[in-house]
C-alpha cells in the first residue's frame, strides 16, 4: 500500500505481531486501529503506539462487550485516554470511536451513539472516528441512511470516519456547507467538479 | 384542491382578499401560510386565523427584513405568540418558520437557522416549518444538500417541512431511526417498500 497512496496508512489487524511488523515499514506517522479498554489490549497496543511514536484509535469496549448506555462509553473513553498518558501518548494522538451499531437491530443504537459523540466532544476534546455504514447494516437503501448519518454524526461532532469515500464525499462537503465550514461554499463545489471530471473521463 | 386530496390544506397566499375568501371554503381545519412580525401583518392575518380557528405559520420577519442574527429571530417569536395569545390562539397553533436561506450566498445561513430551531424549541416548544429546499439555491447538486439538511434540521427540532415528499420521504424516514424515534425501523421499510410498489406500477 505505501506504494500506491502518497497519505499515511492505516493498519488496521487484531493480530499483534502483524501489526509489530507493519509499523517501522509505513511511512510517515500511521495510525493503529485499535486499542480497546480491556487490560490485555492496553498493556500491548499502547507501548507499541509510543514506540512508534504514531496514533491510535481507541474503542469504547472492555472485558463485559460492547455497552450499551453512554455513560459507561465515556468512562471507558477516560480510561483509555488516562492509560495513554501514562504511556506520555498525548490526547490528540487518540481518536476515540464510540461504536456504531445497526439500527435494524436496536432503533436507539444510532442515537446512543450520537449522544456519546456530543458528551466525549465536551468533555474530553478528542477526535472522533466511526465505523460510519455500519448503523445500516441488514436495512435497504443503505447509501440513504449513511447519507443521513454521516450529516448527524459531523453536526454532533464526529471528525474522522470510515466509509466510502467516492460515495460519501459530496455529502461531508455538504454538511460541512450547512454547518457553516465552507466559506464561498468553495469546498463544496470544488468536490463537485471533482466528481464531475472523474464521470467525464471515457 | 379539496375535491383532489383528502388531507387539510395549507393556503399560502400574500393577498389578504383571497385568504379571507378561501378560508370558509376549505375543509377541516387548514393552515394559513402566513403571518409575519410586521404590524400590519398581525393586526390582518390574526383575526382572519381566529374566526376560522385555524393554523397558522409565523415568519421571523419583520418591518426592518429578514433578521440575520439568532437572537432578533427568537425575538420576532416571542412578538407573534405573544399576538397570537392576545387574539386567544393558542401556541400549537402557531408553527414558526424561523427562515432558511441560500448557503450560495451567506455560508453561515443554514447554521443560523439551526441554532435558531434549537432555541425556539428550547424556549418555547412550538412547531417549526421550513422551507427547506431554499437552502441549496444556485449551487449544483441540490439533492444532496437538501438531505443534509433535511437530516440536521429534524435533529435541531424542525417537524414541518416545504419539500419534495417523493424525492425526500426516505430520507426523513432514515433520520427519524437514526434519531430512536422508529421502533423496529417499522415507517422506514413502509416507506421504503411504498416507493418500490410505486416504481413497479407499469
Amino acid at each position: 500500500m505505501a506504494e500506491v497512496v502518497e497519505v499515511p496508512l492505516c493498519l488496521d489487524s487484531p493480530n499483534f505481531d502483524a501489526l509489530q511488523a507493519a509499523l517501522p515499514l509505513a511511512p510517515g506517522r500511521p495510525l493503529v486501529n485499535s486499542v480497546n479498554a480491556e487490560e490485555a489490549s492496553l498493556e500491548k497496543i499502547l507501548p507499541l503506539v509510543k514506540e512508534r511514536d504514531c496514533a491510535v484509535i481507541g474503542l469504547t469496549i472492555d472485558e463485559t462487550g460492547i455497552p450499551k448506555d453512554v455513560d459507561t462509553r465515556l468512562r471507558l473513553t477516560g480510561k483509555i485516554l488516562e492509560r495513554a498518558a501514562r504511556f506520555d501518548i498525548p490526547p490528540e494522538d487518540v481518536i476515540i470511536d464510540p461504536l456504531v451499531l445497526a439500527v435494524s437491530t436496536d432503533h436507539e443504537a444510532a442515537s446512543i451513539t450520537l449522544q456519546a459523540i456530543e458528551r466525549i466532544r465536551a468533555e474530553f476534546g478528542v477526535s472522533i472516528n466511526l465505523g460510519a455504514s455500519n448503523v445500516s447494516f441488514g436495512l435497504p437503501e443503505r447509501h440513504t441512511l449513511n447519507q443521513s448519518f454521516l450529516a448527524l454524526a459531523c453536526a454532533a461532532g464526529a471528525n474522522c470516519l470510515i466509509s466510502d469515500p467516492f460515495r460519501l464525499s459530496l455529502t461531508l462537503r455538504a454538511t460541512d456547507l450547512l454547518l457553516g465550514r465552507d466559506p464561498f461554499s468553495a469546498r463544496y463545489i470544488a468536490q463537485f467538479r471533482a466528481i464531475q471530471s472523474q464521470q467525464d473521463k471515457p
